[in-house]
């Protein structure tokens, strides 16, 4: 099925292990037969959740993105330990990141950020009924918590402060 | 101004450099003064177009990605060439991939895909005034055009038959 457009693999190569990034460089056969070269990026998947307060506000979390060079509004995430479920770990990571533990969690999709070149693929999540608890962030992560108004959302998407692919659309798919 | 959160620049490395990707390891040293590693994947930034036909009807494009090894409908896009304005690129894009050409491009947003790991940049578009001329994909790039109405683009987010992060946000910020 869909035979004209699949690609067949052939063979693989790690060209890069770090210790964030597993960059692999395979080599494959194309629809029409002839070999082509295959580079991606690993990724051991991801989630991001939207915390919505009883009181309507949404937490955010500002944080230095090094690749990008700058300061970023966008909700909690982390990526998935080995084995982990990504319920658990969408508990984990805002607790961590925030403080607050959920009561709810509903899940609202599991995307792909950039099926170009890596596999990682991010679960959303709402969390509701959260409870504030102690923060305790991984050692070396520096983070800001800022709590917006559903109005202020609006306005940060329309404006373009809020440019996060997975944090547009987590607010977008949870109705705010 | 928010020297609590930002990152300072020590050193870089380039581990791989392949014909997609370009892969770095970079030295920073973290608000705490402490040294860190930084792994990231540079990116020329890309554009991404929701094709609107007159009839309302949405133009996807059906493709493997070998990465996440399976066929996703997304909406057109690619790569900006070098010193490219995102305008032109998303124009290119949408008639190499899909033979229509733009009477109109409505700018919708540009979003960082996953600024954990890399800077890429989508610019996303609305195409609208389509006129259909003729199709001339990349060699070597095997890609089937469809034609979605609203209510069955509305279906496959809902279903998650949708899940390409940047076609999910181009569709929703599109309104559809």
């Amino acid at each position: 099925m869909m035979d004209h457009l699949t690609e067949k693999f052939i063979k693989s190569e790690v060209v890069f292990n770090g210790s964030l990034l597993t960059v692999r460089r395979d080599t494959v056969e194309l629809p029409n037969g002839k070999p082509a070269t295959r580079e991606l990026v690993e990724h051991p998947g991801a989630v991001a959740v939207v915390p919505v307060r009883s009181d309507g506000k949404v937490l955010l979390v500002r944080q230095y993105r090094y690749p990008v060079g700058r300061l970023t509004l966008e909700i909690p995430a982390g990526k998935l330990d080995q084995g982990e479920k990504p319920e658990d770990c969408a508990k984990r990571e805002l607790e961590e990141e925030t403080g607050y533990q959920a009561g709810k969690l509903r899940r609202l999709s599991a995307v792909l950020t950039t099926p170009g070149f890596t596999n990682e693929l991010i679960h959303l999540y709402v969390a509701e009924e959260l409870v504030l608890k102690e923060r305790h962030p991984d050692e070396d992560e520096f983070i800001d918590v800022e709590v917006f108004s559903p109005d202020e959302i609006r306005t940060m998407i329309e404006n373009g402060a809020l440019c996060d692919a997975k944090t547009l659309l987590g607010l977008l798919l949870a109705g705010l």
